[in-house]
């Protein structure tokens, strides 16, 4: 249920690009950022679905949106580019869900240059955006690809 | 295998906004889209998995890869706002796939205003992008939501 309260979601001030390693594509800052402004709304997609449910090719792209919202529902995907975001031990983006507008917000953790690639940590808890323990990817035997 | 050549994908100048209908969030155009133009370039995710095999929630979202392209990866999930535009039987956008680049492309079918609902037509097939026909519904067994 989204909440009856306009919203309107526009797209980011990034861009997409092949990052020349052998992760794939990248998304890179189109201008600089402040620390803690919002850098994207992604709209989100509902999944109340369990984890091994979902092709092995989509698990990294799937949010805990029961864990992030203590909610229900178990699943989300990303919209916009918040499934384009690669992983860092060191990200420069944290990301928050709202059940109320059904969206995720990505927000700047510290300045960021224009071109920059902007990066979130795929097991992002408690509030700690910034670890180098690989829980997440052992948890689901996915292969930690990192930026660094 | 994405082509060895430099592509920068940029957001589209488009805004997510509750449709005030059943069907919630469409996609809307910020400014006016000559016919033919490109109005988003969306990245793609590939997924070489049956399409049963896809949660319910998701079966609407799902591109036919293998079909759109003549390839053998079967299914695609866009990325940016091309999950996120609903059906209409007379669409002002069509879409068209590129294996190389791993990207659907949304085109104007006329020319659109600033702020007309954007919308596709989930079984365009043949070049054909306007029918009454419900094969696709009827064939995944989803009950149809038009925007008209």
């Amino acid at each position: 249920m989204i909440a009856d309260v306009l919203i309107i979601i526009k797209p980011p001030l990034i861009y997409i690009e092949d990052s020349g390693e052998e992760i794939g594509r990248g998304v890179y800052s189109t201008h600089g950022f402040f620390k803690d402004e919002i850098v994207e709304v992604a709209p989100v997609s509902l999944l109340d679905v369990n984890f091994e449910m979902f092709p092995k090719e989509l698990q990294t792209r799937v949010y805990n949106w029961g864990f992030l919202t203590k909610s229900n529902i178990k699943h989300a995907i990303a919209m916009g580019y918040g499934s384009m975001y690669n992983h860092s031990d060191y990200p420069n983006l944290r990301y928050e869900a709202d059940t109320n507008f059904e969206v995720i917000r990505y927000i700047a953790l510290r300045n960021i240059a224009p071109n920059e690639q902007l990066t979130i940590h795929y097991d992002q808890y408690d509030g700690i955006h910034e670890h180098l323990e690989d829980h997440w990817f052992n948890r689901n035997k996915i292969q930690k690809r990192d930026i660094g």
